[in-house]
């Protein structure tokens, strides 16, 4: 007999992120991890925390984490909900929000997993089509604030590290439905921001800003995320995650992390320089490079031969994220380029000395 | 205007977990938690992982760990599902069977969970009512398994730690459903099992066995838990799981865990004559005793008054699980009662002494 499963699961493929090789010696550039090591308060929050009483159940809210980010972000910690990564936080959102056949809107190019979220919880999805300049028609956009449930909008945006302002987001912020920010990459803004959106009228309290620890604090390997949104909002999304989704390792060192503003802002600001030259680097060899507000570069080559550039680097150990986006563009086309994250200047050298070899082979 | 959130959300109120008090000083014998520590390779493992290479994202597949399970099950590590405590791995099963509507049907009194779990997904939920020897009508099941997409059961069961044996279980596997054996708690049971029946024909290869290491591995505090069900089925769970939703100093640590079972053991017996012990002193002082194999005990006093020794228990100190089931037994009455996690030999005494002030103040 068949197994028991629902068919919106049995369609899907599942969502694949970016290759995570196992071995050493990987000048990783696919993942937009950030290079440096996270505080040094981290480790010893992480050892003191393998002594404490791990067998007892943490602070399921993690009260810690909560009353420091809220500090950082200026509001009270009960506007802030914790959880195992930001996807999770994305998850939760979908679950409070979406029933099945509700639709979730998300702008295109940009942050594919939001598309596997709605097909698991068996949401329609539109495509907010972005134009050559990253932005969108007027129109598609009211269309789409008519209908949508959610509207998920990575800020600054990937691939390509465009930030939309405010003013250009209210243009989204659904009819009956809520704004989601994703701004996973938003410590990396040339002008960073503590979610002051949030407290704009306008937005009504449909706004939700998701954050992470992953990328600006170096903590990838933790899983750590939070949202930010109105008290009520943020209470009906408690019901919807796990009574002790973080760990007590976990809540540790993310508090350590998030009260460490001087070790993440220093490793922004070596990121921004590095970011910098690469651009700059990128050009004479026949790429360009899309102005990034985030940790990693959008590039496309001359040549056009984004897959095999992207090969060639591998075989040099040298890993960056090849995207292809059918259907994008003005043109119905397929969008492909190159998502180079920025690594340390000494990863920024091998990836350059590589690419070289790689363009003279072309 | 009203927040947009699904009514599935707004009508609960959220499953409440049981008390952490978050100060020093109690005797807490109400969550199950193992009171001993983990194993000294954890902490070692935590240190080592404290070190590592945090800024990364971790093996999404926790590929260490599904080995050594999978070899302590004796299956392929296809068959191991790893997840961020074992409450995600129900929500991950609800997720990939159920469809909004469809049935959710579980032994009752047991895990109330279950039934928030359904309520999320817009899930039906029946209970299959328990009699006061925690049986169930053979009628009653084989009307339940006609519908049931996902049936749960609680193995031992809380609150009592009943254990039903594989003929029972039958009874309740679905027509067109899996069937969920929650193994919380079953390293606690009398005759320890690995997962046999996971390969008895009979059940069809629509059984999911799940497991946690908050219990028997001392590690509630860590949020490690994993299914073991038929790769084919495992597969399809994956696709509802998100990509990275174990982080990396846990994986270290349910691994060191997992891998050393003499540690698991050597506090397993140690429980196990606690449990003893605690059983034959609460007799005298006017208790029942329910048979348990699990690492609690389930209690009622003949002068009924469960809340009010819940509270004087408090007032001293001691955190004991007080338990009402509405509508339970034969009669449709309220059900209740204490349920108390067997702690040390040091903390079991400190209860009984409360305990003897508790009934001579009656």
């Amino acid at each position: 007999m068949s197994l028991p499963v629902r068919n919106a699961i049995r369609q899907i493929t599942g969502y694949a992120p970016g290759e995570q090789p196992q071995d050493s010696g990987w000048v990783k550039l696919n993942t937009n991890e950030n290079p440096y090591s996270p505080s040094p308060h981290v480790v010893d929050a992480i050892r003191k925390a393998a002594s404490s009483q791990l067998n007892v159940y943490p602070d399921g809210m993690a009260t810690p984490f909560r009353r420091a980010a809220a500090e950082l972000f200026n509001v009270d910690p009960d506007w802030i909900l914790p959880a195992n990564g930001s996807d999770e936080n994305l998850t939760i959102i979908v679950r409070t929000a979406c029933d099945p056949g509700q639709l979730i809107a998300y702008p295109y190019p940009s942050y594919i997993l939001y598309e596997t979220l709605a097909h698991i919880q068996d949401c329609q999805v539109k495509r907010l089509a972005l134009n050559d300049s990253f932005a969108w028609s007027l129109d598609d956009a009211a269309q789409l604030r008519k209908r949508a449930r959610v509207f998920f909008v990575p800020n600054p945006n990937s691939p390509t590290g465009n930030v939309w302002p405010a003013d250009l987001l209210l243009d989204l912020l659904p009819d009956d439905g809520l704004l989601v920010l994703d701004e996973a990459y938003a410590d990396f803004m040339n002008t960073p921001h503590r979610g002051e959106l949030l407290h704009d009228k306008r937005f009504d309290q449909r706004l939700v800003i998701t954050r992470t620890l992953s990328k600006s604090y170096s903590l990838a390997g933790i899983r750590f995320g939070f949202s930010i949104a109105h008290p009520d909002l943020t209470a009906q999304m408690l019901k919807a995650k796990d009574s002790y989704n973080c760990d007590a390792v976990s809540i540790a060192a993310a508090t350590a992390a998030i009260q460490d503003q001087d070790w993440m802002l220093s490793n922004r600001a070596k990121i921004l320089a590095t970011r910098n030259r690469l651009a700059g680097q990128l050009i004479p060899l026949g790429f360009t490079a899309y102005d990034s507000e985030a940790n990693f570069i959008w590039t496309q080559h001359e040549s056009g031969q984004h897959q095999r550039i992207y090969e060639e680097l591998k075989m040099r150990r040298v890993l960056v994220r090849y995207i292809q986006f059918p259907e994008a563009g003005h043109d119905g086309g397929v969008l492909e380029g190159l998502r180079i994250t920025v690594g340390t200047d000494a990863e920024i050298d091998r990836l350059l000395d590589a690419l070289k070899e790689c363009i003279n082979n072309l």
